[in-house]
């Protein structure tokens, strides 16, 4: 099974603009999380739907919500066929520390065929894909074999607060067959596989504090508890000295890894020390008794994202800082429900609270993990897809990150999802000098129009 | 003993016009730890020596060093009287966190007569009383009945790095019988005291390097190792959990206190009770059987100034940080040498270090503690001042700070050092809001009017 040849035909004669309309998209710094960007945010809003317009899409459209909108289009003339809902989001992650960067993250520049840019991976280029393969079925056939909709969110950086609403007042607009996201990685660069299990993620933020200003260190020091002392001691109490996390409870939920799944996660390409030197380190930890796809797809993780407290300038300051702040995530699996890890954290750090200062814990972020069936006819499309434009036998994989709204979709619209990424591992999303491997984009079009054309089933 | 009625009418008329000279020399930002005010530690150095021409002192030069420059002036027209060589300092810490002043803190203003403004307690206020002072003397009788000369740093909140070199330089220019400082505190609003005893210091910053980016924690979490992780676990290897330094032979160099010592602290006024509110704090901490008198000032301390890694913005960054840092004051009592103390760190630091991480130590600032013999006339000279003054009998203490140049002109120039502070211990100095009590302003310029006048011997 193949594609269309002047579908081929087109994808090479508008490469050049494909690529530049999407540099456009990656232009605008859109960083859900800074109230200073939300009208950045709403500009590139505005230009995917526009964008979508543009390819043929109709009923285009930024519908507000109660945070950054939601863009919506769809183009439904094919009776009798499933109707397939492309979730995305045009959102990025914050860009620092920015001095880590070898270019401005918003000025999106090509070097040895990737792309760089905040976003370039995750995910506007993926989105963008949908919007471009559906423009080229449409401008070369002149119609789509298939009824789409597009539903492009503004706050997947930030946890989609907002979304679940909007689905629930937009049942019938987003009333769909599949749910299409391309928001996951595949294995490597020439190893596309479908994403089948994402953790779930809560996240929290935790306060200490002691006296009520900065004290001195030479006239106070030794008397007073010092709020950084106190959060590194509660830190401390996170995790055992073999990584595992120490917070009473929170394994519970998590059921044993099966051998025919280990075999299977033990077969995905994967080379600790090729994966150590790709990171720049000298040894890889974490949970013993488990491998690193293991670790890292499979296994439930409490990291720190940020700490903070005290003098932070130039030099010196002999100061006992009198308040301290921890950033912090769970990644979730299985059964692990993020409402109950929040309490469990939340009566942890009451019980190991240190002496002479006041722990507040303020909860963030909740997405449930997720699980699907890999033998859907859904899926098996997208693994035909795959197998089409790349030429390898694709693979099938579980993903440590978390979209917080495919449970959300899954439990709301009850249609299967299909996670058909086309980001790398390695290409920097929610870090510094992040960058989407222009060998994907040119894959990913073919590998989507393969599958918008090849659908009959879900 | 008394001071001449005329110095006493003329303080009574010029009060206003020191306190607005005061309150211009607070409008200079001098912070020395940060580069982007050099100039503004320049202007501080320049409008200080204008002050010391117009008073009447002699020679008044701003002397440049590889730093931020000394002032200089001399009175050298008693002969056969003992020359007294003023240290102090125009140079103030950093304002950081902005958001706890109540004010501007570069716009004195006076409430409740007490003076707000970054560096009027520490050192601005006291070090500018000597000034005039001296200028009431002078104008009033003529003439100064000792010699008198004046060094005041400008680097003396990051650590005098280039102080020593000065005085190495201009040993003649510095050469006296007595130095007198007033940076340090007294015990209340109407109790002063002689201090006789400064804690040592030494700083250095930690640096944890993990991966050589920052890294997405839902990809990578659970098998990479969190520069914040390892940082944590580090720094709580510091105390044991009664807060005693656990770092080997830290404690080696302390002599035990003595019986007789440990009386006169306990008669210090103090209540743990009044410390502990005064402070916001629902209970005091510190190494167990040391009163809070002895634990800030006669027992040595490793404090948390400052720490950070990840993300620290608005929201939350589902970041692995790649990298992370503390900063670290010790305060040292009795013999121990703080580039030894340094040297253990470093050791304990390279001995702990977490596992997947690199670990680096970059020493900071260093002074040996001091203490002085309360026998000598020169000190009792400040006895009978503050005696005159504030009308109490005036105590003996030891101060839980570092003035680390204290040492150095110790060991330099051979001469007592009689530590006369006029700053109450609850004034903010290095924390938001640091005030100077204005009862202080006017009993500390009687005081020193007193010191000068009476001075007979060292």
């Amino acid at each position: 099974m193949t594609i269309d040849t002047r579908f081929e035909a087109n994808l090479q004669a508008e490469r050049q603009r494909h690529l530049e309309e999407l540099r456009q998209l990656l232009r605008i710094p859109s960083v859900s999380a800074l109230s200073a960007h939300k009208a950045d945010v709403a500009a590139a809003a505005a230009y995917l739907a526009d964008s979508l317009s543009a390819a043929g899409m109709e009923h285009a459209a930024v519908h507000t919500t109660n945070g950054h909108p939601v863009v919506y289009a769809d183009h439904l003339h094919a009776p009798g066929k499933p109707t397939v809902l492309v979730y995305g989001h045009y959102d990025v992650q914050p860009v620092d520390p920015l001095h880590l960067w070898d270019q401005d993250p918003f000025d999106p520049v090509i070097r040895h065929n990737k792309l760089y840019a905040r976003g370039a991976s995750d995910d506007k280029g993926p989105t963008f894909l949908h919007v471009k393969a559906l423009e080229t079925i449409l401008k070369t056939a002149g119609s789509l074999p298939v009824n789409v909709k597009f539903c492009i969110e503004g706050e997947e950086e930030i946890g989609s607060p907002h979304l679940e609403a909007f689905i629930l007042q937009h049942r019938d607009l987003l009333s769909a067959d599949v749910l299409l996201i391309s928001d996951t990685t595949i294995i490597g660069s020439n190893q596309p596989a479908v994403c089948y299990g994402l953790r779930g993620l809560c996240s929290l933020e935790v306060h200490v504090r002691a006296a009520k200003s900065d004290l001195h260190s030479g006239l106070f020091g030794g008397a007073v508890p010092n709020a950084l002392h106190a959060m590194v001691e509660l830190l401390a109490t996170l995790h055992d000295e073999d990584g595992r996390v120490t917070v009473a409870g929170f394994y519970d939920d998590v059921a044993p890894l099966g051998d025919e799944e280990r075999t299977a996660l033990q077969q995905l390409p994967h080379d600790d020390g090729d994966y150590r030197m790709s990171l720049g380190l000298d040894e890889l930890v974490g949970e013993p008794g488990y491998s690193t796809v293991e670790r890292v797809t499979a296994r439930p993780t409490l990291e720190l994202n940020g700490l903070y407290g005290g003098f932070q300038g130039e030099g010196s300051k002999t100061v006992i800082p009198c308040e301290a702040h921890a950033k912090i995530t769970c990644r979730l699996v299985n059964d692990q429900d993020p409402f109950k890890i929040l309490r469990l954290l939340d009566t942890h750090m009451r019980t190991h609270q240190p002496k002479g200062v006041t722990v507040t814990v303020q909860q963030g972020d909740a997405a449930k993990p997720f699980l699907s069936d890999i033998h859907r006819p859904a899926i098996q499309t997208a693994v035909a897809a795959y197998r089409f434009a790349y030429d390898v036998e694709p693979g099938f994989m579980r993903m440590g990150g978390s979209i917080p709204i495919v449970e959300a979709f899954d439990r709301l619209l009850k249609i299967p999802v299909v996670l058909m990424g086309f980001s790398l591992p390695e290409e920097n999303f929610h870090a510094p000098n992040e960058y989407f491997s222009l060998d994907n984009f040119d894959k990913g079009l073919r590998a989507l129009i393969y599958y918008y054309t090849h659908l009959e089933r879900v």
